[in-house]
């Protein structure tokens, strides 16, 4: 795969008569921007998923039709936004992984900008599903931060999130209620 | 022309062997990367241009190749990031028109969403560039708001810019520092 890590099919890129209704409303990036809707609707916080960035090589402008150009590296976090004035800032990943969090999924540029986020006051966190487990957690920037520079894993064990990380409920309406545990922390406030 | 306003060859998005070095430097969208480049390394703030989304049609993931795909309307601004804890948010336009900025250049969606932003106080504005008179400015969503809402006019005449915006004067390092211009508001402190 010439791609980086994370970019993936996703019903929200792809126009496709093949869309897998199976999945709809499944995955973390679907229950995010559901979550994220929701909260516009509220007017409660205005927060994005950012646009895959995408090289472009070849170009018909009149046409406005790419015909190459090729998946990049991001580099920042994925979703970015407003929360009561304040910047808000997380990246999200699922893992089919049991036991934690692999660290290639999260990229060294990624890390630099968690980490001057959080050192400017930004609100930022990690948002991770174990899939398997069926679970999701938030680990904010600090706790995120900590692990790495005191440990030597490829991975964050689960243990860790159950520890430091708060776990994000499944509801209905929003999916992924994480504002919910972001309002819950006096840190934040 | 199929794709939406704003969208244009930019030196950032393709590789290309005919870059022109001409314009290198001159154009807003340079030397707003070279400016928010330039925060960063200070530290002083963290801003970055959100991707151009794009619509993937035809995707090889084993190769990473993407060889149909389409320009698609950016619904938020295109600028936004993190200032002393605050969100910042932005869009940039240049006009060759010398009696104003055309209202077409910013679609309604976007329009919305700077409305949001000044509503949850984020700090949000328009950096507008009129090319053949050489001369950019700063205007506060406030002031924009206010304009779009009691006028029926079609563009934002230059003498408003002048009145209730703020001119960006040019520098060499940093480019466009129009941070200097928000250090000064005293209702965005």
């Amino acid at each position: 795969m010439n791609y980086p890590n994370g970019i993936k099919k996703s019903s929200n890129n792809i126009i496709s008569s093949k869309i897998d209704y199976k999945n709809r409303g499944m995955n973390l990036e679907d229950d995010l921007n559901n979550t994220n809707n929701y909260y516009i609707e509220k007017e409660k916080a205005y927060i994005y998923k950012k646009p895959t960035p995408i090289k472009l090589v070849k170009v018909d402008y009149k046409k406005g039709k790419i015909t190459e150009a090729y998946f990049s590296m991001p580099s920042t976090t994925d979703y970015n936004g407003i929360y009561k004035g304040k910047y808000i800032d997380y990246e999200a990943k699922e893992t089919n992984n049991i036991k934690g969090f692999p660290l290639i999924n999260i990229h060294e540029h990624q890390i630099t900008h968690i980490r001057n986020i959080y050192k400017e006051n930004g609100i930022c966190f990690l948002i991770v599903r174990f899939t398997k487990l069926n679970v999701t957690y938030l680990l904010m920037a600090k706790d995120f931060l900590w692990y790495i520079d005191n440990n030597k894993k490829s991975y964050i064990p689960k243990e860790y999130f159950m520890e430091k990380g708060y776990q994000i409920k499944d509801k209905f309406i929003p999916r992924v209620d994480y504002l919910e545990i972001i309002d819950s922390l006096e840190d934040v406030k």
